[in-house]
This record gives C-alpha cells, sequence and structure tokens, in this order.
C-alpha cells in the first residue's frame, strides 16, 4: 500500500485530444516516469484530458493537492488548441501574461522578423512562473509550485528533462530486479503470492508476455531496499528450481 | 466544448504498476478509443492507476457516474497482483464470487488436470456480472452495469472487442479529415484560429510533427458533419495557398 508520508509521489496530465483519439501514440509517460524513478519520485497516476479548459483546471487542481509533483505535457504551442498556459493560470488564480524573460529568450532565438503574433503567444504564461528552458527549440515551459509544464513532442521534452534536477527532491530512488520465465502465470500464482505475504516491502508484479510465439512471465521486484530484493529473488528461485520452471530471455 | 447531453462519452481506467513505472507501453487506449469512435462513442478521460484497490475503487466509482461507459484494462488474471475484480466488485457494493458461467467455460477450455487454483481465481467476479468473451485465451472479462472490464494483454483484449458491439449504444460517428503541411505552427496559428473561429462546430487541432529530419504540421478536423467538415477544409485550403504552404505526405 502506497503511503505518502514515506515516499516522493508524482502524477502526469497528459493535455491532448490527439492522445484520446488514438491518433498519436503517447511515449511521454514511459519517460517521465523513468526520470521521475530514478531520482526516488513515483508516478502514481496518469490522466489522460481532452483539450477542454474545465478539464485542464479541474484535474490540475485535484493532483496538485494529492501528489507532491506534477507534469503536465502538451499545449503549449502557438495554436488556438494550446490552452496549457491559460489553464494553469486560472487554477492557480494568477494572471495569464506575457513573461518578459521567455519574450526575451524567443526575440533573440528567432531572426528578425520572424517572431511573429503565434511565437509571441508561446510566451504568455501564469504570472511569476518559473521557467524550463528549451535546448531544442527555443520556447520555454514553466513551473508554477510543484506543476512542471512541458511540451507534448517528445523529443523537445526529453530535451528539457535534464535542466529540471534540481527542481525535484526526491526519496530513496525505487530499485528492480526481474525475472524472467518459461511457464506461464497460472503455475506460479500460488507460490508467489506466498512469496508475496512473506515479503511485504517489496512490490512484486507478474505481468504475461508472448514473444515469437512463446508464453513467458516477468516477474518484477521492486523495493528501495536492494537485500530485500535479492531476499525474495531467492525465494522465488528456490520454487521456480522445485517446480522445474526454466528461466528465459525475454529480449 | 463538451457537451454530454450531445455525445456518448466513454473512460478508459489502464490498471498496472507496469504502465505506471514506464516499464511497459500501454497501446490499449488508441485500440480502444478507435473501435469506440467506430461506434460514436468518444473517449474523453483516461486514467493510469497503480494495482491498489483503493485506488481503483474511488477511479471506476468517479468514471462511472461522470461518462457513459467505462472500460478497464488489466489486472484480470491469475496471480495476487490481480485485483481488478475483487476491487470493481467493492466498487459497485457487490459480492466477490465464483461465477458459475466462467467457471464452467474454463473447466472445459483446460484439459483434465490443468485447471489450478490459479486459473480458478479468474472466474471469480462481481456476483450478476455479465461476461465478455474471450476466443483467444479462455477466460472471460465482465460487465457491471456500464463498467467493462478488460484484460491488459494487447492481442487477448483485441480480440474481446468484437464480440462487445452490441452492447454499446453510440451516438453520431465522429469523422474525420487530416491536413498535412510543410510548414511550422506558428506560420499558420492566426489564420487557423480565424477558421476554428467561425466554425465552432469542427473541431480542430493542430499537431505538429518531425519525420526525416523534417517540420511538418498536421490539421485535423473533426466532426460529426461531413459538409461542416468539407466548408472547414475549404477555409483552410484556401488561406494555405495565399500563403503559399505546401501540402505533404506525412507518412
Amino acid at each position: 500500500m502506497y503511503n505518502k508520508s514515506m515516499k516522493v509521489s508524482a502524477a502526469i496530465a497528459i493535455i491532448g485530444n490527439e492522445i484520446l483519439s488514438g491518433r498519436t501514440q503517447d511515449i511521454n509517460l514511459a519517460t517521465i516516469s523513468k526520470w521521475l524513478n530514478s531520482l526516488g519520485v513515483r508516478v502514481m497516476e496518469v490522466r489522460v484530458i481532452p483539450d477542454i479548459e474545465i478539464n485542464i483546471v479541474e484535474t490540475i487542481n485535484e493532483l496538485r493537492r494529492n501528489f507532491d509533483y506534477v507534469f503536465t505535457t502538451g499545449g503549449i504551442g502557438p495554436t488556438h488548441d494550446d490552452i496549457t498556459a491559460e489553464s494553469v493560470s486560472k487554477a492557480f488564480g494568477l494572471k495569464y501574461e506575457i513573461n518578459k524573460e521567455a519574450f526575451k529568450i524567443l526575440e533573440n532565438y528567432y531572426k528578425p522578423g520572424e517572431f511573429n503574433e503565434g511565437r509571441q503567444r508561446m510566451t504568455k504564461m501564469p504570472s511569476k512562473c518559473k521557467l524550463i528552458l528549451n535546448p531544442t527549440s527555443g520556447a520555454p515551459g514553466f513551473i508554477v509550485e510543484n506543476v512542471f509544464c512541458l511540451p507534448g513532442v517528445p523529443s523537445i521534452l526529453q530535451s528539457m528533462l535534464g535542466g529540471l534536477k534540481n527542481n525535484i527532491v526526491g526519496g530513496k530512488t525505487i530499485l528492480s530486479h526481474t525475472i524472467n520465465l518459461q511457464t506461464v502465470e497460472s503455475q506460479i500464482a500460488k507460490p508467489l503470492s506466498e512469496v508475496q505475504d512473506k515479503n511485504k516491502n517489496v512490490e512484486i508484479g507478474s505481468y504475461p508476455f508472448f514473444k515469437a510465439g512463446k508464453l513467458g512471465v516477468s516477474i518484477v521486484l521492486r523495493s528501495d531496499n536492494q537485500s530485500k530484493i535479492d531476499d525474495c529473488k531467492l525465494q522465488i528461485l528456490k520454487f521456480i528450481s522445485a517446480e522445474n520452471i526454466q528461466q528465459s530471455k525475454k529480449d
């Protein structure tokens, strides 16, 4: 059971009709989650919501109360359907106005005469926000309290995470170990459940996979304590050996 | 703006630590969303939540009140971390018990002696639920009121959707048209916004893409009315021609 007092948590709000409709495949969830995990922060909820102001405002306000950090992706570009900055301003009751620092960055970034109305729109943000620099395409993201707003284009988002490290105070890093088996879940369900009962501090996940026509199961052990993972691993290796189940390479 | 009285809506709850951690890439969102869209149902929210009972119960109860249909994926297998069926039972205040029909299906599906404890666990469901047949691997999903519970393995989930068509009463099908342009968003932001203002019944999305080193923008027009999409398309083609912007093939 997740205990907020002991762990540092995050949520992600993926903003965009194109993700909801299935037109665009999100890959930012995994990028942000793995990066946060390396900093000792665990993503506990993700919401995908449409480009509708009331939905964005309510989602941001709910998530920022319930989690230590909130990351948003999408909706900070130059077009009419990019409404994240304005919606986040409303969520916090802040003015939505030109950020002078962002204006200066983009004024220098573009050639003379190219800093048009659409591009200037990308400098409108919640008042008093902190910028997230964008080494790929100029236009910054922004931070308001515990909410970090990033763009939706994966390559740009990835390039912006590096600069954010010092803004995150994480807990213990969550370690993991994976055991891949040539078996089916039902064959190991009972002994695996017994190992879970004896090892409450290790989270044991069981994930079936089908690869090249072969069935298999990945058992993933997660904990912030390596020796507890090791103990748990030994107990699992013991029963799979007793039941004559083989390990396999998944990849 | 989304208007519940006119449209048929759905939400998806993706249940699983492996998705939240970024270990497994979800692809079920797009499968379900596109399938529902073809039936005139629009996915308006997706949540990814951990394998924790209280989170599942609260999420199901919130989504089933707010949307016409709710689909869950994951957590209905045989292992200890598969807690969707028990959690959905709690959300509805129903008993979590062996479903006789499901028991009979799996008893016939497996060879004598292979219908073990783990596999029998997959027949425990909310009382009085309706089964969703599984042509791939036997174990059924289930329906309680407006909540449809499906497995997480994409190939199995896909094979189960076909049989569900008659359980969904959709609205008008949402039609779409995509125009791919060799330009950047800021170049078209202003005229595109003017077209959106003049065409309130068409939802216009603008999505930048980077492919083979080339920048481009996909403009996606969505409406349940084809002639309104056609009108809108003509207005866009007019301004892109005036500004000498070329169309491109995205794929």
